[in-house]
């Protein structure tokens, strides 16, 4: 396997590289960026929905939505109002890489964007370890998947500087613990800023925009 | 990339070469095996522990209890009262592979075993290229995930025998519509078998004890 090994570093390098180079990017353009990951099914989309429509007369906003299939994100999120929408069908690839995000920043028009959302591939492993040149990336858990979540997958918590728990409708038909995941999640990046949420009932959404407008 | 690729179709026939010892060896045995895998958070675990205190009586299990980190997992379903229940941990890695089960069986005492469950790492893309000498992948969906599910990570369920559909209990506290994932489901794979079941209720659990009685 080292031979394995070897080609992923020098594949992770070379990403470093261009996520460098779109962070660069970003930055001229004073466009904030964050990186949305999640296991499948966590509300990405649907927290990106809400922004969009809760947003739109105050921060202009790109997104770039990444799916192993379909462009089915992206097609709400344009139906969501989103202006400048760029899917990405990753085509059976696990996460998204800086070299796909470059591609897809070379087609966009980013005149006056302030913030790009990208949404990556659910899975709560391998986008972890990929660079994309974001300023945050931006965990995304939802409370039925369970408490234990930041312990079992902690390489994605430990590089993120943000955690929304989605679905807070849903406390209290599982044993999810509230406290318990938070303090889970602290002991592994104590700097994680938490937001609590439920795109469903909206509840918590105005602490999340009001952060978004702080950012930009 | 093309040298990521020859690499991977390597390491591929390689995992395959030690998949199809593993089915020789289960196949010899009279083993009946079959891979969970799912997003993280579906309830592989809970029904694997449901699982395991029905059935005990009437079939001899043995479980390989799959993750990134914790042995979490595998304490939880050895206190359900698994006798014969190996824990892997991947430090990082985002699938089981042959390799892993090969070894872990070498550890594990087989004898009058009639059933092995493997708990794979909660993913819904890298396991699905992963051949571990199975049975069958039976894979695992919540309907608080969404019922987009079969339609965005196509492979996995292309490659699946079984799919339960878990946490029917929260069927109307969601958008999650029923016929619509079985459709979208079977659209990719037709011979799919389809459980739906509560491990919080215990509604359809009788079924899928059934249907396990009825492999051995």
């Amino acid at each position: 396997m080292t031979q394995k090994i070897e080609i992923e570093k020098k594949i992770l390098s070379e990403n470093d590289r261009l996520a460098a180079g779109i962070r660069r990017l970003l930055k001229d353009k004073k466009i904030v960026s964050l990186n949305l990951v999640s296991s499948p099914g966590s509300g990405k989309t649907t927290l990106l929905e809400k922004t969009l429509v809760a947003l739109k007369n105050e921060i202009k906003m790109a997104l770039i939505a990444g799916d192993v299939q379909t462009e089915n994100d992206a097609n709400r999120l344009i139906r969501a109002g989103g202006k400048i929408v760029l899917p990405i069908v990753t085509g059976g690839a696990c996460h998204l890489d800086a070299k796909m995000i470059n591609e897809a920043l070379g087609k966009m028009n980013l005149d006056g964007v302030q913030l790009l959302f990208i949404e990556n591939v659910g899975n709560l492993v391998c986008p972890s370890s990929y660079d994309l040149g974001e300023d945050m990336k931006v965990t995304v858990i939802s409370t039925t998947e369970g408490d234990d979540k930041p312990l079992k997958y902690p390489a994605m918590f430990r590089r993120s500087s943000v955690m929304v728990i989605n679905k807070t409708d849903l406390l209290g038909y599982s044993d999810f613990d509230m406290a318990l995941v938070k303090n889970n999640a602290l002991q592994i990046n104590g700097n994680l800023k938490i937001f609590e949420l439920s795109c469903r009932t909206g509840i918590g959404l105005e602490v999340w925009y009001n952060w978004l407008k702080s950012l930009v």
